[in-house]
């Protein structure tokens, strides 16, 4: 049993964890297939952005890259469509207990974040935090007033439990991000019919 | 002066693509790279996909792919968020005078553009025509209409100048395709508007 520092005892945790065993990126990458199969959301990791500097072309075979460089992704790694809205997120995993650094995001990726927010996007980030062994989804709304007004660099894991959405791990689809966020997008269409 | 398989003469073709030079995609980044400066889209191009099978990692300087190959893209060139709507598109060049041939999108691509749609999605070909130097953007809907419905395996040339929207060239807009995408949204607007 996992003792929580604020002294709550967690039952949930094996059994929410208990289809997990990969990175982070594999069970986003599982449960996007899932949620395509089950026709839910068209959701997909976007490739690793490389430069590439050299091609062979050996005959009667495919094209082999045989020189190539990573580059700075200059947008978050997931992005798709969900009941109309578009989706648009970044996922890291923390190895820290305490805290998720900023200097784990790239600067351009949070401007990204900022930039589809404002235009609509339902925009997160998906944060594991490693030693315990949870997902957390930080809608960027709320990581961006915490980014923009604080001193610190970095989120601390009291905020991140607190502000943060717990997700879920369930079978086929062992980060079940997209609960969160229908959850979400339910309770911001009854605020958005109350204030009709 | 060019003179049109319809008879018509078109005056605007050189002055609308007086910016082009280069490729489709090149365009299309162009375009977009303005589009995000504007604040008017954030729509990038997705990266190529590939393979990574060995990667060097030199003393003190970037990691070098020293093999990879080229993968199937499962999904279509482009996607982001354009007034809160979700947009979708793949971008091809065409050589041929009088019809786009359908093997020129992959199977799964044709797929994504169907499933996106169906989830809500703002889905469209843009069709290059190199010979007549024209841009056209294509409607997901209109082109699934056909393809599903169709025994030949291209579209005809006749039918992209009928159904197809005309993509103007605008300085540092090299391929405008929002222009268009904004007056196709206008029009279902106005129609929904009618229903009402």
């Amino acid at each position: 049993m996992i003792q929580y520092p604020n002294g709550k005892k967690s039952y949930t945790r094996i059994s929410s964890t208990a289809n997990r065993g990969m990175s982070l990126e594999d069970d986003i990458n599982l449960s996007n297939a899932q949620y395509l199969l089950e026709d839910l959301a068209v959701i997909h990791k976007k490739p690793t952005p490389i430069t590439i500097v050299t091609v062979d072309y050996p005959k009667r075979s495919a094209a082999k890259i045989t020189g190539a460089y990573f580059k700075l992704p200059s947008t978050t790694d997931d992005n798709g469509i969900y009941k109309g809205r578009y989706i648009d997120f970044d996922a890291k995993e923390c190895n820290s207990k305490t805290a998720f650094p900023f200097s784990s995001i790239h600067e351009h990726q949070i401007k990204h974040l900022r930039t589809v927010r404002k235009h609509g996007a339902v925009a997160f980030l998906i944060i594991r935090m490693t030693h315990y062994g949870t997902d957390y989804l930080i809608p960027a709304g709320d990581f961006l007033e915490y980014y923009d007004t604080t001193k610190r660099k970095s989120l601390p894991y009291s905020w991140i439990r607190e502000k943060g959405h717990e997700i879920k791990a369930r079978l086929r689809k062992p980060c079940d991000y997209l609960e969160v966020i229908a959850r979400i997008m339910e309770q911001q269409e009854e605020q958005h019919a109350e204030n009709r």
